[in-house]
């Protein structure tokens, strides 16, 4: 079916920053076919004409680390140290996390992800085939890796063959919705010789690689401690970094390990909100921004957030970097969208999405900026950036597909999904 | 009209942090005359029932600095230095301002605040008998104070004058819906001996005095290169601080600073967006807190948050103090939603609100539980904090008067207060 969207106010988050007011956007066989001002008789060429007014379209969010299925721990405890946390909290009850669960949680996230107008995202965690079949049926775009730990041998290859059938079975490349890559959880979960070998087989099969790099100050000082090094070095000389790369958090990293980072093209991925929430430190995003290194925002998983609400964590990584370095024009509003749409896009190996364009997938959002916040109307951008909600996403479209209209999810059973959700969490944690 | 509330979670917000599940919650005069477990045929003694399962009834916030009418200068200026900002952009176009401006942008703002929750709010402006005119259309309980700027001398004394107009015609006390404050600007805005003589005056008619204070390293520097003392020193020296004092910001305090709040029992307002996106600094409130200082939210004026969501404000400050105490346990859920509740309310004079408790005033918020972000349930004070998104607040009740009812607002008109509010500004910065 192809769909006119009219009459809205357009943030295309190009090059240019443009914003069309009054626009008109169509959409045919997946992707936009049209972008401009609304003309004669342009409606008599589509199926559907949907009417915009007050509203604003931009692209769909890319959420460039998540741990879906980690919704099932979501305030099961908050406000302790990380280790408590980890050892005495999470750890035991991610023991009970089966397959079944896996999916319903997975499929909670994505319900959350979408009512708050994310398109595309990227995961590490286990039973990433239940992610998948979740993500497959609700119609989110996703790289999805099975999240690898281990020294080397061949008892724990296991996970490198899980991952691998997770590719063979899900990879459609970067024009699928699904992609598959592979994802060492991190230098202290991963031996170096692991490392060089989920390194090796990335490159056979030009995967996409993601880990967790650099998340704290301890993580560095244990990894000089262990291998003389810190983690970004070590990771390069597995052969791990390069512009396949998807590196979150990089919170403690130095010059040299930005420099590494600038070098090899890595994507990073800002997680402003589990930094905070966890204490981890802040990440210099403003300064790798500066050095032309492509920063992606991401929620990291509920369970660390506490939710997937990718509006706020891009105004909490405005107005963190803002206030750390002392300049209220830091990741201004144009940077920080970018990093919510494009920067993903491009981090998670999507080439023809996060921005809006004649020939460029349709994912994107509508917006209702007929509400109090929005007012008055000076700047759209800015509105939706510093002011703007995430439960006024009205309407999400992935490759043309109408995934949510007038605030109702289409592909998905919500009540179902609390329901399934609530039943599994009461049986994880009851004991 | 007597209302019982039934079925809902109650989050109390008292000394022990109780929330009661399954509760029903009985309104009679303004005031909560019943709080429990849903008794049998309890319905029968209330004129109205309303049936709120999933859902969560919490005290309404108390936003404790704001100006209100600024909300006339949302997103006309973002990402600038302070003061090209200031001066050429904003005074500019408070410059502007009108009588009618006040009105509409002071409703726009009370529309937005009991949209959030916010059921009672301080503020600091021009034109403070339109803005409580607003306050006393809409039913939100409001501490309002003309903003005082000047030497002293007759001819600055008229702000004073219009302060004691505005006292004598709104003033209710702390039983009455709006109380009226002394509002010197600042120190870097009024001299030493007109701060003297708003303390006086403030003492004769035991007012509440607001101040921004000590909000920038810059403020403290330019105040010691003056008068060979810290902002707080001096508005200490000139009498100003005593517990009826609401102290704006404190970011920058020394030691010897936070001593002085805590003897003289100042309340202090903590603005962590405004501070944030103004790259102010940030403000060692989980210090001051642990002192024993009250430690009351706001959101400040919608020119430098950009919204007026305090639910954002919480979980911002929480984060906030987290990652720069480096201690995840910082500002845990039960102190967060104190400090935007109760400690506001007392550091606003309002006596009896703030709490969830029979005798207490009917001030309170209705919260939908039931979306996918507050699941699973493992823990309804955390899932709001953390989780929660102000626009699932459907009910607000202020004094027992229903002013939101399932997100209807019952009080304002809101279509009217848009396009009023969108022609103001267009008027003001047209030129």
């Amino acid at each position: 079916m192809s769909l006119l969207l009219k009459n809205a106010s357009i943030i295309t988050c190009d090059e240019t920053g443009t914003v069309i007011e009054d626009g008109a956007l169509g959409i045919r066989d997946g992707l936009i076919d049209y972008l401009g001002k609304y003309e004669n008789e342009l409606h008599k060429k589509y199926d559907r004409v949907i009417e915009l007014k007050q509203k604003t379209i931009m692209p769909g969010f890319v959420n460039a680390h998540n741990h879906a299925a980690m919704t099932l721990l979501r305030n099961y405890a908050d406000d302790m140290k990380l280790m408590d946390w980890l050892f005495n909290k999470i750890f035991p009850l991610e023991d009970r996390l089966t397959e079944e669960g896996a999916y319903w949680g997975s499929s909670l996230a994505m319900l959350e992800m979408i009512k708050g107008g994310t398109t595309s995202y990227c995961d590490m965690y286990m039973f990433m085939d239940k992610t998948a079949e979740a993500a497959a049926q609700c119609g989110i775009k996703a790289s999805l890796g099975r999240g690898l730990q281990g020294e080397s041998g061949d008892d724990m290859d296991y996970r490198i063959s899980e991952a691998l059938e997770l590719y063979r079975s899900f990879h459609k490349g970067s024009d699928g919705r699904i992609r598959v890559n592979l994802a060492p959880h991190s230098v202290y979960t991963c031996s170096p010789a692991y490392l060089e070998k989920v390194a090796r087989v990335a490159r056979e099969i030009q995967a996409s690689v993601q880990i967790h790099l650099s998340e704290t100050g301890d993580e560095v000082t244990n990894c000089v401690e262990k291998y003389g090094m810190s983690p970004v070095k070590l990771a390069d000389k597995a052969g791990l970094l390069n512009e396949r790369t998807i590196a979150a958090h990089c919170v403690a990293v130095d010059d040299e390990d930005m420099e590494i980072l600038r070098e090899r093209e890595v994507n990073v991925v800002h997680n402003p909100g589990s930094n905070m929430k966890l204490a981890s430190g802040i990440s210099p995003v403003k300064t790798m921004a500066d050095m032309g290194i492509n920063i992606a925002l991401g929620t990291d998983g509920a369970s660390s957030n506490n939710n997937l609400d990718m509006l706020e964590e891009i105004r909490t990584a405005s107005y963190l970097q803002k206030v750390i370095s002392k300049d209220p024009t830091a990741l201004p509003v144009d940077q920080v969208l970018k990093m919510a749409t494009v920067n993903g896009a491009k981090a998670l190996g999507f080439e023809n999405t996060g921005v809006i364009r004649e020939g460029m997938a349709a994912d994107l959002i509508v917006i209702n900026t007929q509400k109090p916040w929005y007012y008055p109307r000076y700047n759209t951008k800015s509105a939706i950036v510093y002011s703007g909600n995430s439960s006024d996403v009205e309407y999400v479209i992935i490759d043309g597909r109408l995934i949510m209209e007038k605030g109702e999810i289409i592909t998905m059973d919500e009540e179902r999904i609390l329901y399934e959700v609530q039943k599994i969490a009461e049986r994880m944690s009851s004991i």
